[in-house]
């Protein structure tokens, strides 16, 4: 995600802890946050939020997090709610590997993984969204029938992920090789989707749970 | 697989049940068939068996049998095999559906499916040979720690085997959604493959086993 650097951004989240928790105000106290108790499902690196403000949007009977650890591309997002006065959206600034401080124990009913960094070296492979340790914080924060909706154009991370997911106890309910290729009009476009797509690359979708032991 | 009528093909299986059993002879003494006692892949789905041949020629240390219900052009192999004298390469004339009548339970070390017809039909369904009733045989068969290779040009066969195969209690440690993307000089190519990928396909591979419960 490209940045520029935006000194103010720090004030205006802050500025903001209504909408953004930024230093764990609101961590295990996440229900009392939203007005409404309902369904919760969230995305883990939203970048400037074009998926996770049109989905929160168009359903008003859900509540959703926005986790995303950058703060000059969450600012995008807290503008967004603002502006469109979402009251069902909540946006933490954290890494993900922070989660299991935010969230009871399956609490959560769905994580969105959208066009996650890829990673390509070996070196890198803990960082992947998708390595075991995310996947076990995502096991402690998700309900027992709760899913993983997971998209990427990256063909070698969309590759590791079912070995990875697979190997740590998960199914796939749903896998499209080339989502762009069927007309699906639930499809939420990210940023990321579009640029990718535009470009004539393909896109990668599953839909994945954890088996119960 | 495009096949004419040979009148002659049972006469000439039948003419050699040393190499091909056609009426379950060898059923569950498989092991006697072969001159050497060593680690035993299986093919299902044969076809002219181009890949077969030419893996059990590359491999006399490992023993093989070639599954293919199709008489018509289990005639190919059964000529090759002769044609090339490959005593470690069996052929076993019947249905996959058939196949515990013939092996002692994890008897196998490891199956190839190659270019499985795709049935794509919903109706087909149970036809495929990723359905679960199939994969319950491939578990009976197999070594606990046995795996299955799969290679396809049919995006929709390959979505469907990784939900059906993850759901079944199996992961992937191996996947690569285009094979010929890379150079892989291990790769042994099929008929069907090269026909395929000379039309541009992509081909998808996987290696799967089943999660010990
Ligand atoms: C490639 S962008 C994709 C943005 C958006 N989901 C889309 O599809 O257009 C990945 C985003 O994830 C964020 N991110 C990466 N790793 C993260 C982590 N461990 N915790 C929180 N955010 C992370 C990055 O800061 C970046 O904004
Ligand atoms: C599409 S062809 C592929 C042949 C070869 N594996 C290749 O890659 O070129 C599929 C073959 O599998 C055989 N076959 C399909 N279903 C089968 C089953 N249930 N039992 C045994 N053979 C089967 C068909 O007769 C056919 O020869």
């Amino acid at each position: 995600m490209r940045m520029r650097y935006k000194p103010w951004a720090e004030d205006y989240l802050k500025a903001h802890t209504d909408i953004v928790d930024i230093d764990g105000e609101h961590a295990k106290q996440l229900s009392q946050w939203f007005d409404q108790q309902q369904p919760l499902y969230i995305e883990i690196g939203s970048g400037r939020g074009q998926f996770i403000t049109t989905i929160a949007a168009q359903h008003p009977e859900i509540n959703f997090i926005a986790i995303e650890r950058e703060k000059n591309v969450m600012v995008n997002i807290l503008r967004d709610v603002i502006d469109q006065e979402l009251t069902n959206l909540k946006l933490i600034c954290n890494d993900a590997a922070e989660l299991t401080d935010y969230f009871e124990p399956h609490e959560v009913d769905r994580i969105f993984l959208n066009f996650s960094d890829p990673w390509p070296k070996r070196r890198h492979t803990k960082r992947r969204l998708t390595y075991h340790t995310f996947l076990a914080i995502y096991k402690e924060i998700l309900k027992e029938d709760g899913e993983i909706h997971f998209k990427t154009d990256n063909r070698g991370l969309f590759a590791y992920s079912l070995e990875s997911m697979s190997q740590f106890g998960m199914y796939f309910t749903k896998i499209n090789l080339n989502l762009h290729d069927e007309d699906d009009e639930d499809n939420i476009e990210t940023e990321y989707e579009r640029k990718f797509a535009d470009k004539g690359s393909r896109i990668y979708r599953m839909e994945a749970r954890f088996h119960q032991s």
